[in-house]
Formats: structure tokens, sequence, C-alpha cells
């Protein structure tokens, strides 16, 4: 199979310096804030992104030192289950996905909250969060009925690197 | 900068076999049916995946051949913007993003709607959607303003390709 080569654009800081200790999702980080630098040759497509208020982050893991699991033990459960069926980091393709608060932009550096991401961690691209593209509602979400409280105290324990 | 190489974990089959006309947004393709096969290593991540309504794919836009831009002109304005404030395909990294809806799966084969993706798209990773992780209110959505209202209307015009 084809290997599909990327580059980092940028490079997300946060208060996160390892894997441990971090929250699981930007909904249980509301008081993190941390900033992109975005390399020079891409800042021009930053144009006109300061007037949307919510940004997805596409990442790299770049901290694993395990290899994908297809079967995980999510944060949020005692149980297994598929990693597709988790947002669990070891993946075939370790890549992670945020939905951050973007709060301003001067030059190539992107002032962000909600951040659920290690310091230094490589990005790969950003798009603007639409709720008429990204928003849905009555949603089935499987094992995470009856575990989805225990979000906001949940932190990452580095069972995964 | 380091290369990032990953590599498809499946294959996105639609009914739209070129870039014209396909829908730019899965809540504008609510008729479109597919189904996603996912190579037989990675087929155990998919243990519970089923119970879960809506998910993310993340995939990608192979059949560019233009590379990336950094000012385009998005399907839904006549303004140019940077690319990282719009959806357009010619990022830097050429990577995809859309929630659809899961129907069911069978073995490794997942039917699912809602599909803005062209024909024979190779699949990066699935994650489910889970609303307290990724819905969002009270969003500024920027140059959208005062044209979201085109959404449903509008098809991919093939400018990017």
């Amino acid at each position: 199979m084809k290997i599909i080569s990327f580059k980092a654009i940028g490079i997300i800081y946060s208060q996160f310096n390892q894997a441990i200790g971090t929250p699981i999702q930007p909904t249980a980080a509301a008081t993190s804030n941390g900033r992109i630098v975005i390399f020079d040759e891409y800042s021009e497509g930053l144009k006109d992104l300061e007037a949307f208020s919510h940004i997805f982050l596409i990442y790299h893991f770049n901290y694993l030192d395990k290899g994908f699991s297809p079967i995980v033990k999510p944060f949020l459960d005692n149980k297994k289950h598929g990693v597709f069926a988790t947002r669990a980091p070891n993946r075939p393709n370790p890549i992670g996905l945020s939905i951050v608060k973007l709060h301003s932009i001067e030059k190539n550096t992107l002032y962000i909250s909600d951040i659920d991401i290690i310091n230094e961690t490589p990005l790969l691209d950003i798009k603007p969060y639409v709720p008429e593209f990204d928003g849905r509602e009555d949603c089935k979400i499987g094992w995470l009925n009856g575990n989805i409280n225990k979000l906001k105290k949940a932190k990452d324990d580095g069972r995964f690197i």
C-alpha cells in the first residue's frame, strides 16, 4: 500500500509537557491556553481565519512509542473497545483531532484555548469549525453512554505512550 | 522538516466518480449512500463502533493534481480567503474531514450515508463523533456569515482539481 507523506505546517505549544495529566478532550480543558506557530511558508493561508471562533486542529501524535493497538482500554471506560470506536491515540495512523477556541492571530501565531494537546505537537492542518457543517444532534454514542459523565475529571494517565 | 508517513486503512466508495457534482459537505449530501471497506489488518479495530450513529472520516484528497494554494476562492463565496479559513481541498496536507452517518457494519464493510467524498478515496482514520466532545454552539463563522445559505445548492465544480 502506497505511503502518504505529510509535513508539519506548524507547532502547537501548550502547558502539557507530557501525556500524563493532559486533559483528554477540549471540552474538559477550558482553562488551558496555548499557541500555534505556523511556519512562514504557510502563513498566508491564515488570511480571514481570525473571524472564526473555533477551529479544528489535525495533528500528529508524535509522542507515542507504542505502535497501533486494534483493541484498547480508553480513558473513560474499564472495558476494552476497538480503537476506531475510541479517541485513543495509538491508531494505525496516529492522527489527532481537536476543536479549540481561537482568540486572536498575530502574524503567524494563533492564540488558542481549550487545548488537550501535548506541548510541541506537529500540526498538519487547520480547518474552521462551522456548526452547519460539523454539528450533529440525536447521536448514538455507544459505550460512552453511562461513561460520558467521567469526562470532566478524567486525565491522560500515560497508558498509551 | 521531517516527513510524516501514513498508510490508507481502507477505501471509501461513493456514487461520485469525479469532483464535479460532488456535494461540498455531508450536511448537503443526505441522499448519498456509500460504503467503506477496511483492510483486513485493521478490521479488529472496528469492534463496538456499530453502536455509534455518526463517525468522523479522515481521508486523503488523492485526486488533486494542483498543489497547495495559500489563497483560494471557496465554493460558497466569490471572494478569496486563506485556505485555512476554508474547507477547500488544496491544503498543504490534503487531508479531508467529514462526519457521516453510520448505518451498519458487516465484517470489514461499513455502510454509510451523507457522503461528500469522491469514489475510491483512501481512508486514514475513523473516530466516533460524540456531541459532548465535538458539538459547539455560539460560533463565529467569519466569511461564511451571509454565505451559509448557499450550502444546500452548492456542488463541487472542479475548481480545485
